[in-house]
């Protein structure tokens, strides 16, 4: 019947109305009408309003592991895909992070990865809102480029081993077109949606193997290890539904990772863990991803994690990340002058970089031992320093930052400097003090701090 | 944290992501903030794709009755209200149909209330699909407009009593906004939806009360009494909250109303009906609506459903309700001579109404009686005839239709006439033959025909 009193419809394309009809009632989608609505939002022959009802749907009632492996694979193949020549074609191995504060885990461990003979074709992303990309990080280095021509990455994967680039527009369009909608219909948040937009642009690297870092806690995306293991879960399947050996590591993301949060500060930290000098979490995450990811690839060669563990630790210590790291810099723009600056385990990396203006200590009111620093009131002052864009576009300032002068368990005297901050304003604002001082939590008692962040390994769902 | 390897984000109002969100989350919503989507759809600030986000959130989580009432409003006071003059104000009645087939009601029950004194401005739809509107009943006959300027409504609420006419552009635009997307997005069939939709309309008629008829059966929008009790449910006590004093009546929409269903062939119907020969079911419905909406309006001077279904039943039978359509059709353009050729008791209403070219009548197969007549498949023959639309806007043809000769309970005879239909085919499709047949059931024992088409009375909550 209908409602006889309602205006009258709009003729449109029938097949989408009953898609969403099905999904709305709770129906799973075949692939066929998976496809249609991932080509219907590409050529826009979907309306939007059919796009933010289709995503809404997804949203309150979820897509199966099924749903979500076509919608991967749809999306994934409606763009370009990164096609690798016979010789780099079996070796190619990436590792992806839900996002941290002060996680440049990337820089080092793509080297390091490279410096086992592996081909690491790192397309990463721009930061957002508090969080600072890998992009941005590597743009503070002087002339590096982060884009690069399908030649280019062949060639730098021969000759180095690994490069870190930013998306193109060929790539995975069709989750371009769906994250804008998403965002703008609070539906971001959704495991199916949150799958096939990380999976299907790593899907597009043509990997072999796939390590997934799943930041858990106040400072990441899912704050509990229940939600977190879920997410891990469906993205393991996925990546391997389409043909990638895929496990996931749920590490603990409270505290910022390392000592230093902003761009050039982080690019100069991953030097140092480079140079075998890291802070302890953050060669910890860096080798327990990279071990993971050897002994997923080729688990007669590395036959367990440990052992792939060990082999990073090696790259680390005996300089030949470092060099594969300098290898890139180069082969993405930087001067081979600069990039040795860089390299040198005894040159000064801020006679490349760039300082900020000032640096402000902040002191501790108290005494007693350092139980946590909130990465979240972090990453904001970053962002408040102009280390952070508000909107994408936005110039970024490379050189401020957050510098952490003690980690969890150490001891904390009253009238003691525990956070540097590097900002160009010429009085640090109080509410930027008073923002990083709610950060820090003492506690009267010794904290023993824990000894890795890695918390919880998810392999595919019917694997030991 | 967001995911950082997700494209950037685009900018988008704050606010219509943030009320989207906690209706996401089961939340409910203000009044603000649906005052601020209905003004965001109107002035089409809102994105599409959020209003397809928001639609969807609605069909899937529901709206409260809080919710309901503030759409309602909101949606009511989106555009022009129906003012009326003191002498009119204290007496506007009004009924709504949820929509059936054979559905004539609105035709004898207008003009019955307008003969107990009451005034009544209808404001109705057209047909779409297999549903024939009111408005496409009523411009077969000659000269008959459904175009009013208010003051056109006024001068016939004070010289007749009521009128039937089409929406405006003015009225209620969100409701054309949103039902223009609830299509697209198949959120049509929710409660809060429907509700908002048809009392927003009804309360813009500036009404003192208003009956609703809710259709329940296989030939209706509600299958069962169950879901149809919950919309009334619904309808009533959103109506009750603004304003309006309001019952539902749920009727059975399982065989069609009377033996009509096409446009000139619903208006002879109504005639008779007006001539106190109309078929017993649509006598009985114009009774009891008009019976219960008079009682609704004067509890003290109609002091029950009974007594106002006595003073309806007087208005058929004593012909005052008949002059009352006469002096609407004149004040809507038709002719006094064809308005009276209409409307005298002894006079060939098909020498004003268009005839179609052909009459087939279709034989019985068996003996038995008549169990039922599938509406649905009736409803879908007379827009295969022409008297329907594909889509809005397509032409009508008035003529056509079916016409049954036989109601459940009569007895049948192999070869015998059991439904006219009047078409303009040379000869009529066998397609159209099987679709008929395939709606009569008979049963070899005898059948009891309900009494009365009425099922339910429905009241507002807290109300005896």
């Amino acid at each position: 019947m209908g409602i006889s009193s309602d205006p009258a419809r709009p003729t449109v394309p029938v097949a989408f109305k009953d898609i969403l009809a099905k999904k709305h009632d709770g129906g799973e989608l075949s692939a066929e009408e998976i496809s249609a609505i991932v080509d219907g939002a590409c050529r826009g022959t979907m309306e939007p309003v059919q796009i933010g009802s289709f995503l809404t749907s997804v949203y309150l009632n979820k897509l199966s592991q099924a749903e979500t492996s076509t919608l991967t694979l749809r999306m994934k193949e409606s763009g370009d895909c990164l096609v690798w020549p016979e010789d780099i074609q079996g070796l190619t191995i990436d590792k992806h992070s839900t996002g941290g504060v002060g996680d440049k885990v990337s820089l080092p461990l793509a080297a390091a990865l490279a410096a086992c003979g592996y081909k690491v074709p790192m397309i990463s992303g721009r930061g957002l809102a508090h969080t600072g990309g890998t992009l941005d990080k590597l743009e503070s280095v002087p002339g590096f480029t982060v884009s690069l021509s399908h030649d280019q990455m062949v060639h730098t994967l021969r000759q180095v081993g690994c490069f870190i680039a930013g998306q193109t527009k060929d790539i995975c369009p069709a989750d371009r077109e769906f994250y804008k909608y998403r965002d703008a219909t609070s539906t971001v948040k959704e495991n199916g949606l949150i799958t096939s937009s990380i999976v299907s642009k790593k899907a597009a690297e043509n990997l072999k193997a796939l390590i997934l870092d799943v930041k858990i806690g106040s400072g990441a995306f899912m704050e509990t290890v229940e939600k977190g293991r879920i997410l891990a879960q469906a993205m393991v399947d996925c990546s391997t539904s389409l043909g990638m050996s895929a496990r996931s590591l749920l590490t603990d993301m409270n505290c910022p990772i390392g000592f230093m949060t902003g761009n050039a500060l982080e690019v100069a930290e991953s030097l140092q863990c480079l140079k075998g000098q890291g802070p302890k979490d953050l060669d910890d995450l860096v080798v327990n991803l990279g071990g993971h990811l050897l002994n997923l690839v080729d688990p007669v060669a590395v036959k367990s994690a440990e052992e792939g563990c060990a082999r990073i630790q090696e790259r680390l210590s005996d300089g030949s990340a470092l060099r594969k790291f300098q290898g890139m810099l180069e082969a993405q723009g930087v001067s081979p002058e600069h990039a040795q600056k860089l390299c040198d385990p005894d040159g000064d990396v801020w006679s490349v970089l760039k300082r900020s203006a000032h640096q402000t200590d902040i002191l501790s009111d108290r005494t007693g031992y350092v139980e946590s620093v909130a990465a979240m009131p972090v990453a904001k002052v970053v962002q408040s320093l102009g280390g952070g864009r508000d909107k994408p576009g936005d110039p970024i300032n490379h050189a401020v930052g957050v510098e952490l002068l003690l980690h969890v368990g150490d001891s904390i005297k009253e009238g003691q400097a525990w956070v540097k901050v590097h900002h160009d304003f010429e009085v640090l604002p109080e509410t930027i003090s008073a923002q990083l001082r709610s950060a820090l939590v003492i506690s009267e008692s010794p904290v023993q701090s824990s000894q890795s962040r890695v918390l919880e390994v998810v392999t595919p769902t019917g694997q030991a």
